[in-house]
């Protein structure tokens, strides 16, 4: 309901007027399309007809065992076996909301969280409750409250550069809820999309590498590849790992072949790590703008996260700003952006809030819809 | 669970000895790889960064155009806005589960029908009502008893070159089932995969053609393009198409960008109606090749299907025949089918028929699959 109202809330960003920071979208000029120009060639020549051909529902075996290796730079301990290969990391949620989710059960995650999330689960109709954050995300000693008093049926995070909050969990507060997951023996579902995304600041590594036992991780190439080809992937313990192969078998078979091998051909080469930093020099520079502009125009009693990575900076207002309120008029000055109280699974939580996405508008565009955010805020 | 039993039966299927009539796919010899590698160049020129970056859920507009005028030539009643793009045709079928079936539902399927759709359904735990058939598929007054006396949420069909029997249901069959659907107000799933994989007769319009508001019609490319790519479609009455929508966003948000915009060139630029003559060219000797080797080999008190397209042939043994028990030793004999009773929504139904794949065999293969198994037959 909450999702179909933000599309509804959305729609009107499609006119080419308006400066979007309301998309989660990457910029298409950080998509390597000379290096996919070369891997076509090269994966039609090597591959032939197979990169064509039904495959088999957990990914083709080529891109499982290079996306081991990639993750075992992160320190993760994974084997290929039990990688699974998903229609992008929403169908990952997809699956996991189909094996594990039966009505009213309880799932913990961060407020504010992922809606695409909340979506996938929709279908099941489970309860939420909320984690609470503070500056670094979530707070070890709410979650531990949580796990000891309900009955969760797994927790979902996503401990780097957070949709929407920006935020990083640091890691000696990763260590303490890899050890409350462990005592609790729960279920941590850690999606990872924008790990990669890092402007600066030093990596941190998954919760994952620390219990790899209770995660299931999930990833994706929509950030350093390309979107639209759909790839993402799993890593989970074994008899999950199955489990989301099976329900996935009935949902699309498997996921399309020469996404699969242009994108084992896009690591085996190396060219991700050529080309990565291209991207990060794109994402660097307008997160940069988007932090000085609102330095710059924003009122004193508004504050925001200042990532070190990822697509989003979140923004804070007065108790009683009502960034809903405050959307349509942006919106008549030809600015957008996603409320922030959509991110929450407790309806009517964080009405002043708002998420800002920079990776999609150019640095000009950025100041100038600060700016204009701003006037649009002092004028009401 | 009987999927997954199947499942485990064709796993030793992998074994490169055995000559394989199991499967249901098409053969990569016709995947038309030098159309594809010139429409790499194409696409990336043409659509450049917007065919990798997120898309739209119901597909990009280019290609539900270019299916619009597609089907227009099948004779049906069609526009684009009603057309949706999914992840198969697999991902259409997980869509009309998700939508429309509640615990306990009544889903009208013929005797035999497609596991794949079953599969698709199962985790909504409808129940099945079988339509009987005969030589000529559903035998329409079957289907009016049923829905006369019977609460049908669906029927779903595959009228044409039916997977796994390989019937044709008749043209005057096709407006006699129309009426009835038409009569009991029902609704229609008309799932048609094989359309354009006629070898010899004239082609039959789509029973969509005559109900349009009753029909929900799905189709792919898998056949006439390749499978790897997964891009299937729907048309669907217009508020049947907006729930598919809105399901299948959290399902993996949108298909895959880039076979979406390769598809739609195929169709753009003819290159489907230059190439899909070789497919069938291919084919059609196959299925010659696995019709006259049954004439041949096969033992008298068998009868199969001689269907006009499709990939596959239905065999039917006399009532002691055991085609599950005669499985093993095929497979000892290095030849693998699937047993007819996996196709059966009716679990036991069926155990004297086998379902024969002649698309990704070469004719020397057919002939000596076929001699062994009516040799394995005969030593039972």
């Amino acid at each position: 309901m909450e999702y179909s109202a933000l599309s509804e809330l959305l729609r009107v960003t499609a006119d080419l007027k308006i400066i979007s920071l309301a998309g989660g979208l990457p910029a298409p000029e950080s998509f390597p399309l000379k290096i996919i120009k070369k891997l076509n060639d090269l994966v039609l020549k090597k591959y032939k007809g197979a990169s064509f051909q039904y495959g088999p529902t957990d990914g083709a075996m080529v891109l499982r065992e290079e996306i081991a290796q990639w993750l075992v730079k992160r320190n993760m301990k994974v084997v290929a076996e039990n990688i699974g290969v998903t229609s992008g990391s929403q169908g990952a949620l997809d699956t996991i909301g189909k094996i594990f989710i039966d009505e009213g059960d309880i799932i913990a995650v961060e407020s504010p969280t992922y809606i695409g999330a909340i979506d996938a689960f929709a279908p099941y109709n489970p309860k939420y409750v909320e984690i609470q954050t503070d500056e670094d995300g979530v707070i070890p000693e709410s979650l531990d409250q949580i796990l000891k008093t309900k009955k969760i049926k797994f927790v979902y995070l996503i401990p780097t550069f957070q949709n929407p909050s920006g935020k990083t969990i640091p890691w000696e507060r990763r260590k303490q809820i890899a050890k409350i997951i462990k005592k609790y023996n729960a279920l941590l579902i850690e999606d990872d999309p924008y790990n990669s995304l890092r402007y600066r600041g030093k990596p941190v590594d998954p919760i994952q590498t620390l219990i790899p036992n209770n995660t299931v991780y999930l990833c994706t190439f929509s950030k350093v590849l390309a979107p639209g080809l759909r790839i993402g992937f799993y890593s989970a313990p074994k008899d999950i790992a199955n489990l989301m192969m099976a329900a996935k078998q009935s949902v699309d078979l498997h996921t399309n072949s020469y996404g699969q091998y242009l994108a084992a051909e896009y690591l085996k080469t190396g060219d991700l790590k050529k080309h990565l930093p291209k991207i990060l020099k794109i994402y660097k520079s307008r997160l940069e703008t988007m932090l000085t502009s609102l330095d710059k125009y924003f009122p004193n009693n508004f504050s925001w996260t200042k990532p070190e990575g990822g697509m989003f900076v979140w923004v804070t207002g007065p108790k009683n700003f009502d960034a809903v309120k405050l959307y349509w008029k942006a919106i008549k000055n030809n600015v957008a952006y996603v409320p922030g109280t959509y991110f929450f699974a407790t309806p009517g939580v964080g009405k002043n809030t708002m998420r800002l996405n920079f990776t999609n508008v150019s640095e000009i565009q950025i100041e100038a819809a600060i700016k204009k955010l701003s006037e649009v805020i002092k004028s009401l």
